[in-house]
């Protein structure tokens, strides 16, 4: 069976970060939805724009995937870049989409967590003083709509980068959004918190960057799994991060990726069966 | 209003026509779904793969918006690389999961065709025998679930590069396939058929190249705008090209570009600041 996540929020849930900037994560045991049914995980796993990449999503099925040796792990990708608060009300399209999305996913996974990361839209205008109030009727009407009134709930952190430069530069009230959502998540059942502290953003300002975004899964799957707040940066992160660029393919990888290579024009018909020929012999 | 096409099938109508092979469509007031939501346009617009590309749809669009000058057109991008007909049975997950974007998509657009291109999956095993019966009970659901008895369906043919080399060297059956989806077109209500003689494919034998989806998607706009069949090559499709690579872009295009470049990693911050600068001194 699939475990399965709703991945909702703004574009740093969608993940922005450049895709050349971290090894790839490849892994028959990580899968992603596309026009209702489960097929094997490529990042961008998002495609709310055509900018999307590298997400925190990735590590954190990387990390899932180490700590669960059986079971596969799918994501249900509903992220929207730029969205408001106001736009994941419940009678908004967003929130409808994402319900329609998890349910088609439900009928055959196990909706087993969601997670959030979304505010650099609302750091202004005062917008935090009434954060926490609309984020609880969201969050309630996820839990009631998708029948999982217990679901774990991880959101995270605003990056320390927000209010300096280029895009981030308006989000001036980051620091009361983060006091907000991390208040939420102490306040509420079955609801954590994971710090954006020490990542940093790509050259926009608001975005956070590939690395960045490998960490925060990183953290996001230990808030998941020992279901606790993560407060500050995980002491193995580099370690983990290694983890990824020394894992062995299985042949089903490998052959995906070659079917990839072919199918983009790296390579011909003949060079894919000589390539194929020698994956089979090992 | 936006005028909105349901893009269904397999792979060739999701494209995968190499990106870089051919000038970008950027229009704004060219339109695809996204979240149950309507954003400008970037090829791909599918993502239904990791390897979408150049679709039909994107030079259907540039033809259409040569035609109407004032309305906007949207897409909204269902088709499943590899699917077969039964895949698409009413009782089936692709089936449903496009009802439920089209009716997204008919919140906020007047639902106005239906574009299939689909075959390869069934060019085997005497699977042309039914298909004309399977293929009228779906576009009929279509039809009904929708409520838009009388809308327009372009259906396209296979191309002739089947049946010879790489993947699509299994197609053996393709002309029997094109044989049906012709016969289906003539005899049915509202519904236009288009060759695909003379498109060629990429290196994997299968998919067309980025150039012959630009014809496809002229002559299918052909057949949509003039109501009739497109059995022969247009005589102008090489002007129709070049009309794309010649179109001067609007100020809003010229932002949108700037900004993906910048979202991209491709121009840093401050050179994002100069040439908007420029931009609006123009």
């Amino acid at each position: 069976m699939i475990q399965s996540f709703l991945l909702i929020g703004q574009s740093n849930m969608a993940g922005r970060g450049f895709i050349h900037d971290v090894p790839p994560i490849i892994n028959e045991r990580i899968q992603m939805l596309r026009n209702g049914r489960w097929q094997m995980m490529t990042e961008p796993i998002h495609y709310d724009r055509p900018v999307a990449g590298i997400s925190l999503a990735g590590s954190f099925a990387d990390a899932w995937c180490r700590k669960n040796q059986e079971d596969m792990i799918g994501f249900i990708p509903c992220a929207e870049g730029g969205s408001t608060l106001d736009e994941w009300a419940p009678d908004q399209t967003l929130f409808q989409h994402a319900i329609m999305e998890a349910k088609f996913a439900m009928q055959t996974s196990k909706l087993t967590g969601i997670l959030w990361h979304q505010g650099e839209s609302d750091s202004m205008n005062g917008n935090y003083k009434v954060y926490y109030n609309k984020l609880l009727s969201i969050m309630d009407a996820f839990r009631k709509e998708l029948n999982a009134p217990d679901i774990p709930l991880i959101i995270g952190g605003l990056g320390d980068f927000l209010g300096k430069d280029g895009f981030g530069k308006g989000c001036t009230e980051y620091t009361f959004i983060n006091q907000q959502l991390q208040k939420f998540a102490l306040e509420q059942d079955n609801c954590f918190f994971v710090t954006a502290a020490g990542l940093t953003s790509n050259p926009d300002g608001i975005h956070m960057d590939a690395i960045s975004q490998r960490k925060f899964g990183f953290r996001y799957f230990e808030a998941f799994s020992n279901k606790q707040h993560v407060m500050e940066p995980l002491t193995n992160e580099d370690e983990l991060l290694n983890l990824i660029s020394s894992r062995t393919y299985s042949k089903a990888e490998m052959i995906y990726m070659k079917i990839m290579d072919l199918s983009l024009g790296k390579i011909s018909y003949e060079e894919f069966q000589l390539q194929l020929v020698q994956i089979n012999k090992e």
